[in-house]
């Protein structure tokens, strides 16, 4: 019996209307695609449309293994190395690191199911439901009692960071073979062949991904259409960083606040998320469009149109930290825009206009 | 009689390589655009190939009106808004201002033929050649001491900038009317027709566009095809604020220092300046596309591909400053890659790979 989850409160709409009247003071387009995020976020914040500059953003990444990834040759890199890289960043480490300190953003770690120990490192190890997941080509990957864990892992996380001042989420997911669960819950919501719907992930070979998508197959079919509702999804042939990741988008929009999301596997978890707790999409951002076909599907799906046709390929957080600064320069550029009430003078930012000069 | 340039040393094609070696220690295409980007910025400064990133970025901004603005109705904005926005700049007030402090660009303002009195205020009066320009319509814009005077003053603009440290240059303008010059500069170097070439600019009616394209077109008619050399062209149908910044790029290009360009002002000097001292196309980068249909050509005159299809109107040097954060990032990532004959850790960003988390 999975948690019920709290209604979405709707975005603010008079709060949108503000920014966009102030958007209006400057020239036509002046902002590209970022004009109509900006209303988006102050449409989430509500009531307080402006400041709308993000102060606190947070990088919340969960970790996690897969048992089809031990059982069978679908990802480049040895299960291993999941336990490795999220003590990695954890300890600041690592190329995600790396763009989080240019970004300004926190970085939170999160083991729910590393298949090793963690103790001794950074990560988070309070929110640990188990040692790996089962494969999910034979077996369901988690119980009932575990995606019930993982699930208000997420919540539990997203609740804590809002608590603690987050204004802006971002949410990732690290976990060898990750892209092989993702890509059977891509197919389970698309309706997308899994030959489709399969990536070739860490850049394996065509061998691999035979395998992998045979992986994807079978995990789909043990899949019934009758049972494809989101959390059997996540249950029967997710795996628990996705459960925790869709937990903690849809608590992030339960809370108001704003989830920048980049890659396939959190598209297909947002996606999820906007199932178990309906307005979820309205409080998303999507930072980019990956090179995986599967990932304009999933944009689509939930009615976002990427910020930018970048196409970084750095891993699950990088793009949504990519877009970080450029999001923050465009906030901060209308927090100080004039008040539209406000006559025009020259010397205000609203008596802008840009091409003339 | 315009002066000699002097030669445009080739960039490092040695540093190009070595930082192209540490880009395949990432998964393939990790960087998106930004990759061979971060070659082109090693290859520029040659010699010291790491670290790559930016520590002191400078946005450079040369004011001047336009006699062409003052006679005819083919701007929005009235011709003392120069005076007032350039003034605005250099006090830190305004988007550009705003932008640039997001960016952690440092800001300098230069009055080269601005139509109004400047002192008191921050902006740089040193450099100063005279009091707007001759309608270009009917008159050369500049006297030949005139345009010696502006390039003179962009190249020891570029000079004291690098000498000072900047390591990437901005280059814009701002001049109430600057659009009409740029478009007869576009139409004489790609060979448009001057209602192809001729834009909106400061979003401008159809009676004022029919004025603008009339402008560009008899200007165009006045440089004759014999006479279409960059300097002449500059003279003849440009203004102190393209000429200048034409030198300044040039000069950037001869320190070995990359330049932003992001409007189709900047990038017409930029095809100017490569013209003058060939070779200043190897320094540069094309932060984004703009709206205009020019904008393209004269990247593809330049071999210059845009980073981003990101289009904002924000005014000359903003796309720059939008995208610096990024470029920052990427950088400073490869920064912190692992050196390419290290043995391979678990624990060195060179062996992240992405998409299999």
């Amino acid at each position: 019996m999975t948690q019920e989850w709290p209604p979405v409160p709707a975005p603010d709409p008079a709060a949108a209307a503000a920014c966009a009247e102030r958007r209006a003071l400057l020239p036509a387009g002046a902002l590209g695609a970022f004009g109509p995020i900006a209303d988006r976020l102050a449409a989430a914040r509500g009531g307080r449309h402006f400041p709308l500059a993000t102060v606190r953003p947070v990088l919340v990444v969960f970790a996690a293994d897969h048992g089809v990834a031990a059982a069978h040759q679908i990802s480049a890199a040895p299960v291993g190395q999941t336990r490795s890289r999220i003590a990695d960043l954890a300890a600041g480490a690592g190329p995600i690191a790396c763009l989080a300190r240019e970004a300004g953003a926190v970085v939170r770690t999160v083991d729910v199911a590393v298949a090793g120990d963690l103790s001794g490192t950074a990560v988070d190890l309070s929110h640990r439901v188990r040692f790996g997941s089962e494969p999910i080509d034979t077996h369901d990957a988690l119980t009932e009692q575990e995606l019930d864990a993982c699930l208000q892992a997420g919540r539990e996380m997203a609740d804590a960071e809002v608590d603690g001042g987050a204004d802006l989420l971002i949410g990732a997911v690290c976990g060898v073979g990750v892209s092989t669960p993702a890509a059977v819950l891509v197919a389970a919501v698309t309706g997308m062949e899994p030959v489709d719907a399969t990536t070739r992930g860490s850049g394996i070979d065509d061998d691999a991904w035979i395998q992998k998508c045979a992986a994807v197959r079978d995990a789909l079919h043990r899949c019934s259409p009758a049972a494809r509702d989101a959390a059997t999804l996540l249950r029967v042939a997710g795996g628990a960083d996705l459960a925790a990741l869709t937990g903690f988008i849809a608590q992030a929009a339960v809370r108001r606040t704003p989830v920048l999301i980049d890659d396939v596997p959190t598209a297909v978890c947002a996606v999820l998320a906007n199932r178990l707790a309906p307005g979820v999409a309205g409080y998303l951002i999507a930072a980019g469009l990956g090179p995986d076909r599967t990932h304009s599907r999933l944009l689509g799906a939930l009615g976002l149109e990427p910020l930018t046709d970048f196409k970084p390929t750095l891993g699950s957080g990088a793009g949504a930290l990519l877009m970080l600064p450029l999001i923050r320069a465009v906030t901060r550029l209308l927090d100080e825009t004039g008040e539209p009430a406000a006559p025009r003078t020259t010397s205000a930012i609203d008596s802008w206009d840009a091409d003339l000069l």
